[in-house]
């Protein structure tokens, strides 16, 4: 084992940032990205981060290239202190999967930490009521990396079972049509009066909510885009009004079946 | 509207704390304490921020009783500051749900605020690798407010679709067969292979993480409590090893799909 001592002097974490501004970055996060040397990650993720990048070498790349930049990371940290960072939770279609597969395969071993994060999926209920308060699903549709029948095949699934499904990609350029394919798969198994939660740019600038119902999406898809979460409720997912206003989204957990208030 | 000044004096922060430890509460949850002028929670959460709780009331409450703490919060948010915390992401399994039931039922208007906060599914996936990459659903096995055949039709169905699991409140006192239970389902579908991580007190003081498959789950039952989260694998997770050593549970994406590395 000729890099044994050399391995031993580097490390990796790979950090999750949240929805992005610093005060939903955790101090674990930051302080992950201070003891770096070097600093990977997409630029967009990069830029609230400025303040803390002095005197460490930054390597920002464009969407994509994931694996170029896990095994350059993993070069990188067999002798220097590394972080690569990730929107929301770096768990949850964020970098620790591709980085710890090529991490693997190289045979490289370092001390790894994954530093967890507030993923979109909470950030975006947050700013629309309660939608997540009991079980939920996950689901990307993004075909990217998933076959497109698979992913049918999960919705159906899980709109059958009633509980609220959040959507991670729902739309991009490359794939403008899958939005509207969850929506029919929706369609088969909850009412039209099942609420909607659309959630662009969660708790960043220019964030954007939209609450609506399965009867009444089609009038909103042009707004879904790339940075949009979307959360569809389940069965017993319902509007949540303050006065006249609508706020949100509630579902219950069930307390109303125990409980008198 | 007679109390309409008054209402308006007060507001309500229903905040997420994450795991527990400081250095993962985001600075806008510390925040949201910091104005409130009171403060509710489990008495385990209010643990950790007493040096911020100088000059506060602090009202702790035991697990239960959530209906009386909501509606407590939000007479007393009438008119004045108050901070209701939950452990974990508020908006799952947390007190977001109930609180904005009972306001909604109240009939109160006043400014609320939902702060989210790493959710046990994350931050207990961070400290087994990257179990969760893709699509995933999180399911509570108490069934103190949900039916345990509606449980059980959800379990059957998220493991017939082979993606990963995030077993909340895996067992207790009140429910100790719950767990076992669930194993009987994911057994119907899933490998023995199948890894699973189990993760006691994720990102606190004595935790404990162990990674089995379901082919060996039944040795480690006794070791999974009330402050346990457990994630079963997908048909596509794997076990992590680095070197010789397991180190946790890989969920792959896809990349091999579509990469070479």
């Amino acid at each position: 084992m000729p890099s044994h001592a050399e391995t031993e002097k580097g490390s990796l974490a790979i950090v999750g940032l949240g929805p992005g501004r610093m005060e939903y970055i955790t101090p674990r996060a930051l302080k992950a990205i201070a003891r770096a040397e070097y600093v990977l990650g997409h630029a967009t993720y990069l830029v609230p981060l400025e303040p803390l990048l002095a005197g460490k070498t930054v390597i920002s790349s464009s969407m994509g290239k994931e694996v170029d930049r896990a095994e350059q990371a993993i070069d990188l940290a067999k002798t220097h202190a590394v972080a690569i960072v990730s929107g929301g939770d770096a768990g949850v279609y964020g970098m620790a999967g591709i980085v710890l597969e090529v991490l693997e395969h190289s045979g490289v071993t370092i001390p790894v930490e994954v530093v967890p994060g507030v993923t979109a999926a909470n950030a975006a209920a947050s700013r629309v009521g309660s939608p997540l308060s009991g079980d939920f699903a996950v689901i990307s549709l993004s075909d990217l990396l998933t076959p497109l029948e698979v992913i049918e095949q999960r919705l159906d699934a899980v709109f059958a079972l009633g509980i609220p499904v959040v959507l991670y990609n729902p739309k991009s350029r490359g794939r403008p049509h899958n939005f509207a394919l969850a929506v029919e798969h929706a369609r088969k198994y909850l009412s039209e009066e099942t609420p909607i939660g659309i959630v662009k740019n969660a708790l960043r600038e220019d964030e954007e909510t939209i609450i609506t119902t399965l009867g009444e999406i089609e009038e909103h898809i042009p707004a879904i885009d790339m940075h949009t979460t979307v959360i569809i409720g389940g069965k017993e997912s319902r509007i949540w009004r303050m006065g006249d206003d609508v706020k949100g989204i509630i579902t219950p957990r069930g307390y109303h079946r125990k409980y008198v208030y």
